[in-house]
């Protein structure tokens, strides 16, 4: 991790910003933040864990939607503060059941936003607690 | 705006995530942070135009290297907390040169970073004054 750390540069939360793209079909599919600890489990277990601001603890991606990400590769940017993670995306990214978190497009300057229509999973079924992660 | 702005969350910070991806390849281009007048302006303008937390001003991406981001189109996240601009991109989106900013592959545990090979233009003829936007 030595050269990772060296050059990360996590910001005065402790947090990169990460983003989540489809190793097969090059889609974003969501962005989150990691600290230390989730970058290194992330590196450690090969599947993507992210620090939940909301909730204040590691989340590993899919822990309850059993919708894990398999860490294909991951990328550091040019300044050391965002990091890119090319993940086998298992069932959809997003708890509403799209694929992609990003399935809402901005039309008409703003006034439109189109949903698109490509559920892959039930929602219901898949969150029993809560309907976000 | 009405519709979008309804359903942007911005943080504390007034500030949304932005990620850039390239319209033709895919290939993410770099993450950056847009308040409301960024975005407003993105999509009046149709250029990438982000909010620059340390220069505490407005960012037309390209200003100085004339490399702009033109929208090809504007996606909103689940919760309204990420924006993705699909782009068309001139020269590259990265002040060392690189057309991603996500030049650098984590490999082996973070131990190294392996960055490509591929420069497509050299900062020091592009960036007169400084290395970085």
């Amino acid at each position: 991790m030595k050269a990772l750390l060296e050059a990360a540069r996590f910001d005065t939360a402790g947090l990169l910003v990460a983003v989540a793209q489809d190793a097969e079909t090059g889609e974003v599919l969501m962005t989150a933040f990691m600290n230390k600890q989730s970058l290194e489990r992330t590196i450690e277990t090969g599947r993507a864990t992210y620090w939940s601001r909301s909730r204040k603890k590691l989340w590993v991606k899919g822990e309850e939607s059993s919708h894990v990400q398999t860490v294909h590769s991951l990328h550091l940017d040019c300044d050391g503060d965002a990091l890119l993670l090319k993940v086998h995306q298992t069932g959809g990214a997003c708890h509403t059941g799209h694929h992609s978190c990003f399935y809402r497009e901005i039309l008409d300057r703003g006034s439109t936003l189109k949903e698109k229509k490509d559920l892959v999973f039930d929602p219901k079924k898949v969150y029993r607690r809560r309907t976000k992660e």
